[in-house]
């Protein structure tokens, strides 16, 4: 099976404590159809400037990524730029420039109507519902988005969530749109919005899943250094839709699966600037990985003492 | 094996969103001691003053903890008052009268000072020196502290780590401590001091333990209503602590359930004031919860794609 990604491309100027980079490749499109390709066949929709480096959609193609819903049209690439300071988990948003990303207003060819597992990345809830309406009978529809959205159009979000079956959304995200500053709480309001899971991303705190069978926590990797965090998000949600198309599954065993892949392809994402980690990424690294957070994570139980002693 | 804790016994005045309480059972070493003697004899040392309820003291006894080394003096018990907000993972004193505890300079009994196991809970770091200097061959002694003497003693802090076993610290005291925003870092560093573990409480987002095989993550409980963060820091210490005792083993195996059994008082604990819910708990309440830890966190390793369809 194969997974539709939607969304920014972009060349992204960034400032860490560990270094700078300029006009670098970006975009939430980008990373999570980069992300999800070490699991699935992706395509791609999106749009970029005739400044767009062809070393970049070389790069892609080189992934196995299908570029036929990638437009090349006249104007300048998205562009962000932000600036990370001491502390990583806080971007500051220094200039965006939409572009020809201002336009994207993206009609589906027939195949891409067809699809069974699509990702929304982060971008105009009513870009997103236009899309919404263009499928045919998606098997999981995943979004994600952002605080402007919530900000600025909190009415086409809640559609475009209620449309959905797998919100991503970070912690503040989460607080912000259900006003509560419980995280359990807003991941029940997100859940009952129609959701088949929601998942809260949380930064170096990891993340954590509400889906029909209750709730699952997954910790972050513990990485002494985190150069780049930007597209974190966006590989997780990736990682994440990469592994449930290639599973064809989403039984709950498969959606916490999938929260680990997500984290896997995220942890190695943000250990260098803009893609560079995962151009070199392979299986080996990513199973590799998987099992260091089955490590991470796992304890026994001792039985005896505690159906025992502890009476 | 028994656990001898050593601590502040106080008379709590709390307002949270929930309510408040006035002049409630509380004090690091009570929350730790009741938490501990769900798993294994406890012996507490501390001091109270002549106000100090004898309910409260009752209370102890009723969980079989050993009182001999809690002294009544002259005077008024240590009062701590606090307030939490809309956010209850931050906690904002409103007064701190140390009373009796003020002279708190403990001379251990001859039993006490073989204990085995030993808990230092949050006090003036020369105390917890002196105290350490008493102790004849312990197996293992696990301190707290706070940011007050992060800030006031952090020579005499740091003597009393490395002369430690385990420390258990909050995220924003590890990070003060170690100067560094990178949790992770700072484990490493405090781990370095000569510990045989570093427990890293970070409320909401669970825990994390780095010893001699690695880092392990615990989440924290998903509850949706959090009354009273009181104590939860202390209970989690007592648990841990308390579960070590009674198996009389520190592997790594160990070391991790302790966690989880830390993880699972303290999430009792916050879910009413003072020690009102650890008064109704009993052995099952804690085994179905250690249960529900497990859950929350465990996902099954799909071999066959990570070693075959990643490549």
């Amino acid at each position: 099976m194969s997974l539709l990604v939607i969304g920014s491309i972009a060349l992204d100027t960034v400032r860490t404590p560990f270094g700078v980079v300029k006009d670098a490749l970006g975009g939430a499109a980008v990373y999570a159809s980069c992300a999800a390709s070490f699991f699935t066949d992706v395509a791609v929709v999106g749009v970029a400037g005739k400044d767009f480096p062809s070393q970049h959609t070389e790069f892609l193609s080189s992934r196995n990524i299908d570029l036929s819903g990638l437009e090349i049209t006249d104007g300048q690439t998205f562009r962000w730029s932000g600036r990370y300071d001491f502390d990583l988990n806080l971007a500051h948003t220094l200039h965006t420039q939409l572009n020809v990303f201002a336009d994207f207003r993206p009609e589906l060819g027939q195949e891409q109507r067809q699809a069974a597992y699509v990702f929304l990345a982060n971008m105009d809830p009513e870009i997103q519902l236009h899309i919404l309406d263009q499928l045919k009978k998606p098997e999981l529809v995943a979004c994600d988005t952002m605080n402007f959205w919530i900000d600025g159009k909190p009415e086409a979000l809640r559609q475009v969530i209620s449309r959905s079956d797998i919100l991503f959304i970070n912690d503040a995200e989460a607080r912000q749109l259900c006003n509560t500053p419980s995280l359990i709480k807003a991941a029940r309001e997100l859940y009952n919005m129609g959701l088949r899971a929601v998942v809260i991303k949380k930064g170096e705190h990891g993340s954590m899943m509400l889906c029909d069978e209750g709730f699952f926590a997954a910790p972050s990797y513990p990485l002494e250094e985190v150069r780049d965090p930007t597209g974190a998000g966006d590989s997780f949600a990736g990682g994440f839709m990469g592994y449930l198309a290639s599973e064809c599954d989403c039984s709950t065993d498969s959606l916490r699966c999938a929260v680990i892949c997500g984290s896997v392809v995220a942890s190695y994402d943000v250990e260098e600037f803009s893609l560079e980690r995962m151009k070199r990424l392979d299986g080996n690294d990513i199973a590799g990985r998987f099992n260091e957070f089955k490590h991470l994570s796992t304890f026994e139980s001792p039985g005896a003492l505690l159906s025992v002693s502890l009476e």
